[in-house]
């Protein structure tokens, strides 16, 4: 269970890192919707393995096949089918963890709970399943687009380098300027270096995206249980290796601020205020100002050092984990991060429709 | 929409501030549980307001008054329906906020989104609601104590007070021997402190909640979507004021730590790990270690003070908001957080029945 | 589980029929809408029971009190919470049930699937929890209304009497001028008198309901498994007693028809068809011709003659039921189809809502 | 919207009629179940077009591809994706029905709802689509056969010649020895003349399937709106062409019986009764006894005659239907019929888990 995100806009995916292939369906996509393949495909370009020196050499095209649900390049009303094969997979190299569980992966929990688990690449629990998510992401991003809203992602942290501007002072237009998909292009250099550096001792880094979704309509999001940031922190701590979320408050701890410092002064009918501490949603609906999220990534578990760990016997053994790795998956994940939050916003645009009589 | 949480054990609840009563509906619950009245009663005067110097005077005793799915003292396996009456809501402190949205309230953002609101004491958009939370999650609650999970929170900030201990230092059961929730003394004593004088000065305060959930058993939570800890996050910013949400990576910054640091290493079969950087969590299952989050909240918006805001015509007004209010809501939203940590931990322990054929 | 209905608009009921009241939280309703309230308990009035001579001698005002969610006599886009108080139970008359299963009703299976069970006037499994599905119900229909759908259902059979007359040429206006709710008066009387002989030995009738909705829009329903129809005989089948469902083909035998004699031939691009075989829905979807159902009710198995059946321990014993029932369900089912329908249509309406980008 | 069946164990397809191919996604199956790929086959066989010379001549082999889900022969408890492949589409035969609407068809509703239709056979609208259910529900079945359930479907119609006996008089084991799947020898020569001369005429002919599934557990089903019975109707009238649906009751006129008649006596705590009228179901929870049901199929409406429409621009044409068609659709859907209360049944077995503390 637990395969299927959205309420309206509805994405199920299937999948495992070294099976035949990967893929979906997306239901509740509106009809006629002309579908832009080149954008998709772009944005799973953006997330694919083996794109530049800084990811990992796993090589996959990562070209996706639609299915159904598109007729003459124009969305039908019937859900989309899509595939995603593999092609790169080498399952060799997970022959030793068969029987093994790698410190802080989900092997030992998924042995667990199921009884049985296809250690091949992870299987299920790889990240690579985030490549569905961006093909959804991605036509959810076109929708949004055709209402006007932009959606944009960047890393604002690798290691300890964080970025200390705000994102209004940052050109959003130079995030792919760089490999590391940072728009300071001063911090970009550094933590490209700080990779490397990662990459050579065999460790790993985490990081931050920040992502803003701006000239969201007034009114998406529920009163309660779906608030509108409720659910974009779902979206994002579901995506691999994501341990925290914030929204608003940018650049200012939350808890040490005031009442009377961080209330967002409203200057006229369009909702526009004066700060936006609140991150663009105020009672889990949008006000009309920027959507503005961190996501904070921890350093991916896999690391090319020797560690000890247990195998199903419970005995203890050293375990050297093989494969081809991220030493840091932030820069990848910017498209992820942008199709979570753009499946989030879609589903509570058509949710909007059902506001009023 | 959006008045309902789980896929399982699922509470929906209505109500207003100042309404007759707020209530809700459990469906789900299994049959054959003896419920214990006196501590959801005592969970509900936990987050009632009026209960010390430090919270509102608004005062209610938030008796729970159950209509339905409990049998001579036993749950039956039918919906279980509760109301709790309003009885010292105060309307007139309202009628000057009829027409003018209150800055960074949901006043303007449920006016635009629906048309039409309730404008007493903000109607849906009210804290008062989590008070049906609380019912249903210590109903939660005792589902979980009967298969021995313990869940625990304490106000671990409020305002730059930060209780820099980790929480294996602290007494637990010294949470409620303090107003504020706090079970480091020196501490609690500091934060009340804190919290007069900001309301003294007519301002508000945010802070932090620290919740662990110890004694979960491994296997709970699903991959991809709906991971364990994207669902705890969903609650925890479900919960009115709470900006972020954190897991695992106790007292470390998680984006600047190393994989070689971090790494949890597995001792033997019973799951525990040397470390719990991964906040009993891997791959989105639970992994027999505590489950460690953060849930942080703004400061509340209701300050005594003289604010610029907009009226419905768009006019700039000042506004002077009364009422009776918090200046700190987190003392209060411990039982919320519990509650809503526990509600998604049941939905999760049912959901595990279904794992194996 | 299994308390809630719909998808967008979403009732959730609870209740039992000795319990102290059943209610409902409507979670989906649009903001807006002026709520009728004479309707509404003129549809509660319609199902009431003590209404006639012919119907049970329960008597109950079914006043519905509103607990949230309307504003001024308008909703306002939160959940609308309603109770109903229960006030002539006669729980005393059901003490002999307490460890016996009355023939064909739910008592044994309530009793197995939860090891306990309410047995109190059948607790969960009574019709009495209908009451709720009118009231949502009836401010389902006032959302159809305000868009011109007509919902009409009337009384077509009571026991073997069975109206021959197609559905146009009955009077509709005159349904309610018959207290068994057949508006062919001829045989209306007939139906009072078979029912009356039918108490009078102790004995219960089964019946059937047509039920028409005329004027629905072109393209409400679902391709594949939320079919329009599919839906509806969903909603049919969850009513207390119902045991078929058939749509289209009035007063034809489906399986002996022909394709050539059955197909409806579109005249023009209002959608009209020359015959309504299909009831006015095509591959799943409404096309502009009235919805045309069957509901078909069993005997209800409350009769007042000695059984033999089991008790607890497995022991066969007799059984004399006691309380006060109806010896035929059917008029007072009216109201009850009605609000079946009506919902699955608002449902479908809201989500025609998002057919197109 | 509306590809997803299921609350649990659910299925969600995609795919059209001429498209590349159809498919779907299995999410909620439990792990560790040894998949049997000759009976999902074999049950795929049942269905396929061009099996029989009474069957269209359309040939497709539908062979089911595993993309995910399935490792070593054994469910991992993620996702199961699969894709079968049309082969043998030949969409010039619907050249001439781009823009003409086919009587009793879905090309009109399709075309209003959405806007834009793919024309290609019907699309999204044909019975092809049926092929997923038929993969998904050979997995239910086979879960259910491991804990003893039987289901059971054969032809009880065909046109007028309507099998008289009661099921236990039929030797079920017989299903197969006829193209027709109708158990009684003599009924089946006559059904398959009966089709043969309605294929001569160019016309159509309904029908009607029993669906029996014995050894169910007690305790099967919800209270109130999700009743077993009510979930099984939903899933039969959601196949393409079913317009009524019955329970219980086997050759017995519902409405005109009396409750002295069909009551149903409990002999023991086996919870077996003297009679079935209950047909499996009391109180919409499985009793024990064989659940028995009718679904009743209308002639489909693809005849080879000329017949009068209109096209898209509303004026009145004749049109005359080419491609390769069924006359009588009911024996390929025997297993169609089984894979839905199969997939219903083990949603329910799966909701069971879930009654008790």
């Amino acid at each position: 269970m637990g395969n299927t995100f959205g309420k309206i806009f509805r994405i199920t995916t299937f999948g495992e890192s070294h099976g035949s292939s990967l893929g979906g369906v997306i239901d509740g996509c509106p009809a006629g919707l002309s579908i832009d393949m080149v954008a998709i495909q772009k944005q799973l370009d953006r997330r694919r393995p083996g794109q530049t020196k800084i990811t990992t050499s796993r090589n996959e095209n990562d070209d996706v096949e639609f299915l159904s649900g598109i007729f003459e390049g124009e969305t039908t009303g019937a859900p989309i089918g899509f595939v995603v094969k593999n092609k790169d997979q080498k399952s060799k190299d997970y022959t030793n963890i068969k029987d093994v569980f790698r410190p802080s992966h989900a092997d030992f929990t998924y042995q667990e709970k199921y009884g049985v688990r296809d250690y091949r690449g992870g299987g299920r629990s790889s990240a690579r399943e985030t490549v569905c998510r961006v093909v959804a992401g991605s036509i959810a991003k076109q929708i949004l687009g055709k209402i006007g809203v932009e959606i944009n992602a960047y890393v604002s942290a690798v290691g300890s380098l964080k970025v200390n501007k705000p994102y209004k002072d940052l050109n959003l237009s130079m995030i792919d300027e760089s490999i590391v998909r940072c728009p300071d292009i001063e911090y970009s250099k550094k933590m490209i270096q700080e990779i490397k550096k990662a990459k050579e001792n065999g460790d790993t880094l985490g990081g931050e995206i920040t992502v803003i979704a701006s000239k969201v309509p007034i009114g998406w999001g529920e009163p309660v249980f779906d608030k509108l940031h409720a659910d974009i922190g779902k979206a994002m701590l579901s995506i691999n290796a994501v341990h925290a979320f914030k929204y608003g408050f940018e650049g200012v701890d939350i808890s040490s601020s005031k009442g009377s410092e961080v209330n967002d002064i409203l200057l006229d009918k369009s909702g526009i205020t004066k700060t936006n501490y609140s991150g663009g949603i105020q009672g889990g609906i949008s006000n009309g100002n920027p959507i503005y999220c961190e996501v904070i990534f921890k350093p991916v578990s896999t690391i090319m050092k020797n560690q000890q760990t247990i195998d199903k016997d419970g005995s203890v053994v050293e375990i050297q984990v093989k494969g081809r790795h991220d030493s840091c998956v932030v820069p990848r994940a910017v498209p992820i991060v942008e199709s979570m939050i753009s499946l989030t916003l879609v589903d509570h645009y058509l949710r909007s429709r059902l506001n009023k009589i």
